[in-house]
Order: C-alpha cells, then sequence, then structure tokens
C-alpha cells in the first residue's frame, strides 16, 4: 500500500441504503489495492457545516491518501466539484466549504473536476458521489496526477465557510457549540488556550451564560473528575473546549445545539 | 486481488450487535484476501422487498465477486439455501426472492447449499448468515468451484418476487413506491421512459394521484432545480422516478410509505 | 497476511462522529496490512456489561489478532489499561471487565499499558482509544511483543465483571436478560443445559415468569418453528435460551431489558 491507496469518504447518505456500497464498490473496481475508511455517513443531512467540522477533527489522524466529502445540497446545480492539494493529502469533494476547514493553510494546489473522462458514464444528475468524486478519488488513489483530474483554479476562490465564532476580551470568552458527540457531550469553539487567557484554570469553575440564565461549571481536566451526574468543562480530544455530564447528556441538560451562543467568565470560589 | 475476492453482505442484522462482526470475521479467516463490502446491514427486519431493490441497485457498481443477502425470517425452516452464478457474480442467500431481482436475466446456475461440510459445525438453527451463507462465500472467493456448494436446481424454480408494479397506458402512468431513502426521496417504480411515453418533458409538471388528493409536482433535472421547500419529480441514480423536496423529506411531506400506489398524468400548464 | 494483523474495535463512540475513524487512521498508520474489523459501535453508552457479552459472542468467530474494547466511563481516571494475552488473541481495553468474560480461562498473560512512547503524543485526557488503545494495538499487530507495552500484572488482579446470574434447582430455572437485539430477541444467560435439567424439551412449553405474571411460551428449534406472532423459546447462536416473537419484537411484548429476572418452569401439557 502507497500512503495514497488509502481513501476515505464522509457523506450524508445515511447507512439504511447501498448508496456508501456503490461508492465502495466504484473505488475498489478502480484502485484494488485500496484501504477505504468511512469517516462518517449520518452527517444531518445537507449539514455542511457538521460535516467541515468532522474532517477538521478527523483527517490529522488518517494516513495520507485521498478525502472525500459529500455533503452536496447542490448537487445536480452549478456548483463546482473540486480536488485540493495539501501535501500528501488531496481533498476531493463540491466546491461548497465543506472541505474548507481540512483543506486549509499556505501552499495549497486546486482544481475543478472537469475532465469527464475519468468519470462513471452516464453521470446521474443526483449521486456524484458514486459517478464523479469516487471514481476520481480512486483514480488519483491508483496513481493519476491530481493535475489531470481538470483546470487548475485560484484556491482563494474557493468557497470557505466563516470559521465558528471565537472572541476572547475583558475577562470573556464567547464563542457558539461547534458540535454535539453521541455522548451529549457539548463542545465549544472556545480552546484552552482563550481559557487561560480569561484566566480559567483546572480545579477551578467557570460561569457559562446561556440565554437567560449562567450556570457554575468546575473547569477541570475530563468528565472523569466530576462525580457522576455533575457538569464539567474540560479540554477535548480536538483541543477545544466541551462541557459534558460524568455519565450523562450535557447537551439535553444544558439544551445547547450546535450553532447556539455562549459566554465565558471565571466564575468566584 | 481476483475478483472473486470481493465478498458483499447485505442483511437486516442492524448494526448494535456482533452479528455482522461474526460473519466478516468468518470470511476474513477462510479467504484472508477478501475485500468485503457491506451493502447494508439496516434492512427492516424480515422485509425481503426492499432487501431485493437495494440489492438490485448496488451490485451493478460493485466489483465482481460474491454478494451474500442474508433477509431470511424463514432461517431455520424448510426454504432453501442458494447459490446463484451469473457471469463474475455469484449471489448466496436464502431462496426467498431476496436475491431475485439482482440475480436475474438468462444462462443462470443455480444450486442448493447442501454440501454441509463447507458449513460452520454445529450450525446453529438461528444464524446461517455466520454458519453457512459466509462460510460458502468466502471459499467460493477463494477458489472453490460454485459446482461444490451443493446440488444443481432449475433455476426457473427459484423464488421470484413480483416486480414492483408499472402500468403506463392512455397518458397515465400508474405505478408503486418501491424504497425511500435517508433523505426521504421517493423512488417509484416508474421510469423516465414510462414518463416520456405519456408526453412529460423536463421543464413540465406532473399530476400524481395520491390516493384522494392530487399534486402537482414541477418534473426537471434534479432537485437542485426546483427552490428550497419545493417539491420536484426527476430521474433518480438508478434510473426510476422519484419525487423529491428540495432540502426537504417528500415521503414526510406526501405520506408514501413504501409500496404505495401512485397514478402520474402529465400537468397543463 | 498474518494472524495478528486483524484488529478489531468494539466501542460505545456511535457512528456519528469522527472517532471511530480516527481509530481506523492510527491503526492504518501504524500497521499499514492490518485488517480492522468493527465489532459494533453502537454500544449504549457506558455500558460495560453489554460490551462484554457481545465481545464474549463474537470473539470465537473473529480470526486471531487483537482485540480492542472501548467502553470506558473512567477515561483519564486512574483506571488502569491493560493488554491480555491468550494464545493467539490479545486483548486490550481498560480494566473495567468489559474484557473479562471474553478474556478468560488458564494461562492469561497481563499487562498494564506503561510505556507511553508507544502512544500518540499528545495523549488528550479523554479519547484514549486514538491516543493509546488503537496504537497500542496496531504495534501489536504489526508484531511488537505484547510485553513491551508495560509491566506484567497479575491476572487474578484483573477487574471481573460478575457473569449472568444463574440458578438451576428443583424443577426451575432462574437466570437474567443478557443482550436484547435488533429483532427484539431476548437473550437468557440460560443455556439448553440448564433447560435440559428441569426437563424441558424441544416440542414443550415453558412457563416463563416475568414479575407478577407468567407467560406459556412453546419451546422448540427457532422462531420460525411457531406461527407469525406468537411467542417461542430456543436455544440461539449464542448456545443461549432466548425469546422470541416470529416476525416480531419480544422484549416489547414483554417488556423485557436487560438485567431483567426470569424464572422458568416447564409447562404441563
Amino acid at each position: 500500500m502507497t500512503p495514497k491507496h488509502c481513501v476515505t469518504l464522509l457523506t450524508d447518505y445515511g447507512l439504511e441504503d447501498g448508496f456508501v456500497a456503490a461508492c465502495h464498490g466504484v473505488i475498489a473496481s478502480l484502485c484494488p489495492p485500496a484501504r477505504i475508511i468511512d469517516i462518517t455517513h449520518l452527517v444531518p443531512p445537507g449539514d455542511v457545516r457538521r460535516g467541515a467540522a468532522i474532517m477538521a477533527q478527523t483527517v490529522p489522524y488518517l494516513p495520507p491518501g485521498v478525502h472525500v466529502a459529500v455533503i452536496d445540497p447542490g448537487v445536480g446545480t452549478r456548483r463546482r466539484a473540486i480536488a485540493v492539494a495539501a501535501d500528501e493529502r488531496v481533498f476531493v469533494g463540491p466546491d461548497n466549504g465543506v472541505l474548507s476547514w481540512a483543506a486549509a493553510g499556505a501552499g495549497l494546489l486546486a482544481y475543478e473536476l472537469t475532465e469527464s473522462k475519468l468519470w462513471l458514464e452516464p453521470v446521474s444528475a443526483t449521486f456524484h458521489g458514486r459517478d464523479i468524486f469516487a471514481p476520481v478519488a480512486a483514480r488519483i488513489a491508483a496513481g493519476h496526477d491530481v493535475a489531470s483530474v481538470g483546470e487548475e483554479i485560484d484556491p482563494a476562490g474557493l468557497v470557505r465557510l466563516p470559521p465558528p465564532s471565537r472572541d476572547v476580551r475583558d475577562g470573556t470568552a464567547e464563542g457558539e457549540v461547534v458540535t454535539v458527540d453521541r455522548f451529549g457531550n457539548v463542545q465549544l469553539s472556545l480552546t484552552a488556550a482563550d481559557l487561560d487567557l480569561i484566566g480559567a484554570r483546572w480545579g477551578g469553575a467557570l460561569n457559562v451564560v446561556l440565554g437567560r440564565h449562567t450556570v457554575r461549571i468546575p473547569y477541570d481536566e475530563t468528565f472523569g473528575s466530576v462525580r457522576p451526574g455533575e457538569l464539567v468543562a474540560y479540554a477535548d480530544a480536538a483541543g477545544r473546549i466541551a462541557l459534558a455530564v460524568n455519565g450523562g447528556n450535557a447537551a439535553q441538560r444544558l439544551g445547547l445545539p450546535p450553532g447556539a451562543h455562549v459566554q465565558v467568565t471565571v466564575a468566584g470560589p
């Protein structure tokens, strides 16, 4: 297996149908040695922002390869299909921002997928994952030069999602909920460094303003640092501050969906 | 990887238990180089018809290989276990119709799985996926002649599901709902050719009779062809007509489950 | 593929996030030829007992290899991380009992994961699956001696879950619900041998005491032995007695969750 033989997939196709398997089949047919890693196929339908967040947080742990993300509410319209090359990684998907947080930084090369002889024929209007993105990714994984997929385009012109809001000043850190995971842990846009700046320390506590009420939450190393059923704020495995309930569901307890605004200050003793 | 080293699985086992992994384990043990592709394991329990539909629509995109489908409400009773060979593909599963739409056409060879020395011993009464179908599929993938799995039987005697109903005449196309996907897109038994026959054209509109009410639905290339929240009919990636809501859920909006009857005519301007 | 190149994963991470993929990525990076088999990632959050049951029932069907189980409500606290070697298998996970039913018997060797140079750096406080368990498993799969993962410890000191309760005497078998599968089949702790001891025979019937009411249930080979909609007790594919409804959901019908107590006697004719 050479590095690029790894192809990863993130979609909102769900697991009830054969859509994901069709993509696997296309990749396995065009690049038999490929290792295919499913990042997730349960992104809520059309939720480009959640897809972008999962891509950005997962890709650093994946082998070098070709990373396909198909959250594509505009499929069949005039949105572009793109490949973005960054060091040892190539990102493939629609140009709607889903790749923009994972494929960031300097030195990117971008291409529009215009070389239709690399696609499956006939191309359906609604399943570009199977007919365009999977075959292009498989061919790159099999050794095709990424530059062969279509016309080079200016990376500065790619659609970029605005990053999750973060503002730290005067002892207050304001941010938003980025994602809620299966455990109900609420990941904020704020980082441990942001909380450092407002003077928060492990073993202390935060006042977290959620709409009209304020909740005092201990700030510590992990959810296991507090008693079962208690709230805690900690730096999660992606380097962001998360709110959790030890053994429980913080998103339900606090009523915090993705995108919700939060304001954090250090709580008195 | 030789072609047949690909083994695919479709079941109603769900993903909460270790049932699918046990099948993977059996296959990996008996055919170490096998690539295993999961088509889906979320077919509603015992829904043979849905399993058959997903098989038929997905298999054309899979590499040649051994395709196992275990939707098997009759497991442990006298229904036959079969293998059906068709060109470069071998289908393995119960003889209850789940394979009948994917393994169709002329030139089929069929076998009853009677050669118990290919199975896992002891065979359980309720988990033939693990104990019979997976080991037989793995051995075929590993190079066993398909004829070695048991007695040859007459393909004409295999259980066949009636195809989804379709009737086109006098300017009216009648059909049924085949499947509803994760997005709530409603796939009909009708094809684009059927709609051609009644005079429907992209950019026009259809009258779709659903029980006692009739809905006027634009007919176009894809759901992105209409504004968010609007209904549209289009030819989907499996070549069938689908009803969708751009960014929404047509099955919920229209109250259309699989099997529901629909009647389509061309709408006036 | 040498035997140990198989790495299996069981977690409660769910499938909506990129957590499972991050583990796959770490394993594929450190042991490129590894075959990774997902046992399940849908164990209810923190349900160590259910994780242990699925491990014990699935592992016998998996190729020799490294078996990782991460149901880890105590992550980041002082619970130990361990590897347990048993013949051709190595089990890796937290020392909270999740491995104790699968890694049982004589001749075990146990190690605490203390050799931090095998881990990903920096280690997060909450995602030891990615940062400790996956890299250690991958290195063992890649050929590292299991003894290199840390200090040898006494297997007798490992946390063991009490086995599911079973008591057979005076013509009565008492037990508990071990798991409920996707089909609503209710797996009891009792075995076919237990029912033999109280004189139950296929084709007869059982009286099953559930709380304050008693249900008469035919005892036969499989759910297909009774008519659709009827209850049946049978020996399931893991060798335990299960209660099922042919074509229906016994757990819902009987109101039996995991852990519920049941008492079984032989019913009169």
